[in-house]
């Protein structure tokens, strides 16, 4: 008798060792740094308006800079930009980014972003609203992505940005890289 | 002996399914599309700034819009605008959004908003988070219910946007259906 | 045999109340108003750009006031400043607060913030980003912690606003106490 309990409680044991690892795994599973649940690299197109350019134009100032520094602390853009899955503005967009950014400091070049990615093609529909700070002196600033839609219902995670380059004065470019780690 | 062990291995693997449902059942609940923990229809009044209609309306045109196609891009309200119970201007209120919107597109009609709804009656006290885009295009549009306050604490969900009517040019009104999921 | 089948029972029983209550633990630990996994209490010093005080100021106004009230309605303001652990801005800074504000109300001294906290030391490395509305006439104001990076990897929280003092009329201090219950 004594044996059988015996084995009773190694199975009882193992049981809940084997709830317990579920549950780990179910649990840590959305929130482990390196394994997002759904991720993807895309290009973001800040074309601004000069005057000129209206026809490729996706950006504009809506607010002057400040007379705080250098950095065009104050100037505030309102952007819907293309997003692209190559680097390349000719490519066919797959998502938008609507939202604005200003420049926020006096003696760097930070800016701070809020923005909407919408996304409406035959693979996703929805949208993510992203917000954080672009500390432009780091090689790569992390965003956060606070809430979702759609396909991306209630999702949440980290919007890395690198800069892709700047082809000229009234464009830049900058890679997102988008890792979700909520998804239901 | 063997009759019994496959006994253990039964009641093991039933103990391990039932422990299964029971966190799929305490853990999905919060994440039912259609099974929000929480659930409130209120409808937004926003009556803008004229010049005249000081006594009635709740926002103005903090900054005017760019030169950046027909669609108002960057043109910015703020506002602080009662929400009521029924689509009519004149029940009572039983929140305020506080926040701002902006248009932001060079070909549609596309706006967007971040904005916290007060509460502050005996039924609800605390606050909700809201931000995202405002395509007005479609009929209706999921904003994401970021965080929350007080009886609300640290909530997260949905709330969608309906046109209800725009009784003049300077005056909307629109249903917000907010659907909450994580409850605390 | 029967007696067999009671005792597994039981067993069975005991390891599904274990679970229950593990389960309960973990994941109530995170979500107990009372219990942050993470806290800080912070000074933030906004000194106000007013055309002579460039080498102390941290902020300016972006956007004017509008015509809506005598609130100060739709004045926007850019800020950088420096977050301290003691009420002195004389003490070094442990981060930065970076984003926007503006007052948003016809009748009463509200304003709306959106910003970032970037911790740049060896203690923390990460940033926080925070939404919400800041009702001057309460003495404490919950804002949400909405999303994390880096060492706040993904956290969300509440930060609780409380006017510390207005040294004059372009310096005010406020200490924020930030609660975060989500920690990973």
């Amino acid at each position: 008798m004594a044996q059988i309990v015996h084995k009773y409680t190694l199975l009882i044991l193992l049981s809940v060792l084997i709830m317990h690892s579920l549950f780990t795994i179910v649990y840590s599973k959305n929130f482990d740094e390196k394994m997002p649940c759904k991720r993807f690299s895309l290009y973001y197109h800040d074309i601004l308006f000069n005057g000129t350019n209206l026809a490729n134009a996706t950006s504009a100032t809506a607010v002057n800079r400040t007379q705080l520094g250098d950095h065009k602390h104050g100037m505030l853009v309102v952007f819907d930009d293309p997003m692209t899955k190559q680097n390349n503005l000719l490519t066919p967009p797959v998502a938008r980014a609507q939202g604005f950014y200003f420049y926020d400091s006096k003696d760097e070049w930070n800016a701070w972003f809020a923005f909407t990615l919408i996304f409406n093609s035959t693979e996703h529909k929805g949208t993510l609203n992203i917000m954080g700070a672009d500390l432009m002196g780091e090689e790569t600033r992390d965003l956060s992505v606070v809430g979702g839609t759609g396909d991306f219902f209630m999702t949440r995670g980290i919007a890395t940005l690198l800069t892709d380059g700047q082809p000229n004065a009234f464009y830049f470019r900058v890679n997102m890289d988008i890792k979700l780690y909520e998804c239901y």
